[in-house]
């Protein structure tokens, strides 16, 4: 197939040349050109913008920053709606705004486009490795039509439902990473504070019942102190906000979000939004 | 060995019958006689209380309800401290306060006992099927001395450290729980509120950087509404109490804990005490 690739940040790059390798023929666009380098040499084309990349394409696929990037990209001038060919599927796989990300599909559909929302989890190496989990809403058809694209990315691809679906999906996703990172940080800090070695606090309690991935992988880390990101704060506080804000627009009031945010937004403040979500840990010390 | 066991409830029993047929000589002393009754049938003997239960034993496992009880079985008149012989085991296995046990082990040393404490996790099916976890402080050679009867009860078995330190860690643990549990109840309602098929989105984020024991034991139970008890509300609240008060002590303010502690009082007050952990999402809906 013809794809169209927008976004080529750390993610967006694995991604993208995984659509490559797996034969299809691929242009590019970044905002900056020099991300894309390795990416040309490998065979994939060049646009000058989000429209020249998604001209007389198959498929679009976008991974940028924020809800603004994604509102750029797809209703800007020179953007994807305009540009597209009918028929086209786009596809946003940037965490965004469930509520943006309907009025751009309803647009879409008038247009005649086949609109797919498509964040993934797994972070850097699930992207390098093809070991992404893929959240999609949209038609069924659609989600069929994509399907062998995304397994060419991902390992866990699901149809979530309707448009949206997919990042309302990834945003439950969020909120429970939410509670459960603040719960390690509070009993390593608990720990910490009783004199217990937490490290073999952790240990001890990570196969029952207070169990969880943010225990085992997340937990040590804390504990000694490791901030490196592997997911940064600043980008789960993005996350957290669409989080709050889709939750009110609902009618959910979700107190322990609420009260993570808040803790983060503080070590944001402090200039350590560049570091790993782990490091949450600082907060309670 | 000669032992005598305290507290013959739903998990003491499996526990005690474990040591029973363990080939060990069982002593038993219960509030309400009539829970000891199969035991009894079994060839345990009856004790007619705590202090008669414990005299003359190489140990003393107890396991009651709340620190009043703890404390009333060790120190009261007819306690354990009072009547077991110089040189005993004496293992709380009650998840209580780590101040008071403290205090407990520090006297019961003074009379030439060995304490230990020796929460468990893993519930009533890990009672009856000898797979409970089992946190332990106190002295390494105490440790060891008892560490043949524990494996009788249970298979992961840790020495956390000095006395107290086995309640530190089981505080730890229900810390974890609480803000885990609260995390799977808000992911269960956004999913809810915003239309999207809970259980289907549960499955979907199970296995990545959101999952937990919590989501994948209790979320599907939010979601059908299954509120049978697992753990008791009225049980978690007793051991997040302590936690709030020994955080407190040691100077750790644990926002998330407190937050969750709130919701699960108010769940109490409407009569709900004695469901399950899980009916969590009865304050979200």
């Amino acid at each position: 197939m013809k794809i169209g690739f927008i976004g080529i940040g750390v993610m967006g790059e694995s991604m993208a040349r995984h659509l490559l390798e797996g034969g299809h023929a691929l242009t590019v666009y970044n905002r900056t050109r020099q991300k894309a380098e390795r990416l040309l040499a490998q065979g994939a084309a060049w646009a000058d913008g989000p429209g020249a990349c998604a001209r007389n394409q198959d498929a679009v696929f976008t991974i940028v920053g924020f809800p603004k990037d994604v509102e750029q990209v797809y209703l800007g001038p020179e953007g994807i709606l305009e540009n597209a060919r009918p028929g086209a599927l786009i596809v946003d796989m940037t965490t965004t705004s469930p509520r943006l990300w309907q009025n751009i599909a309803a647009q879409a559909r008038q247009r005649g486009l086949r609109p797919l929302d498509a964040p993934v989890s797994g972070g850097d190496s699930g992207a390098r490795n093809a070991t992404l989990s893929i959240m999609v809403g949209g038609d069924e058809a659609d989600f069929q039509a994509c399907l062998p694209l995304f397994e060419l990315m991902g390992r866990n691809v699901t149809h979530t439902g309707g448009p949206g679906s997919g990042q309302h999906t990834k945003m439950a996703n969020q909120i429970a990473v939410a509670g459960t990172v603040a719960s390690v940080a509070e009993a390593v800090r608990y720990g910490e504070a009783c004199g217990l070695d937490a490290g073999r606090m952790l240990a001890c309690i990570s196969a029952g019942a207070a169990g969880s991935w943010q225990m085992s992988n997340n937990g040590p880390k804390m504990v000694s102190g490791d901030y490196a990101p592997g997911f940064y704060i600043k980008h789960f506080i993005k996350d957290m906000l669409i989080a709050v804000e889709e939750a009110q627009g609902h009618g959910a009031e979700l107190a322990v979000l609420k009260t993570v945010l808040g803790m983060y937004e503080d070590l944001q403040q402090k200039g350590q939004g560049d570091l790993g979500t782990q490091a949450l840990i600082e907060h309670y010390r």
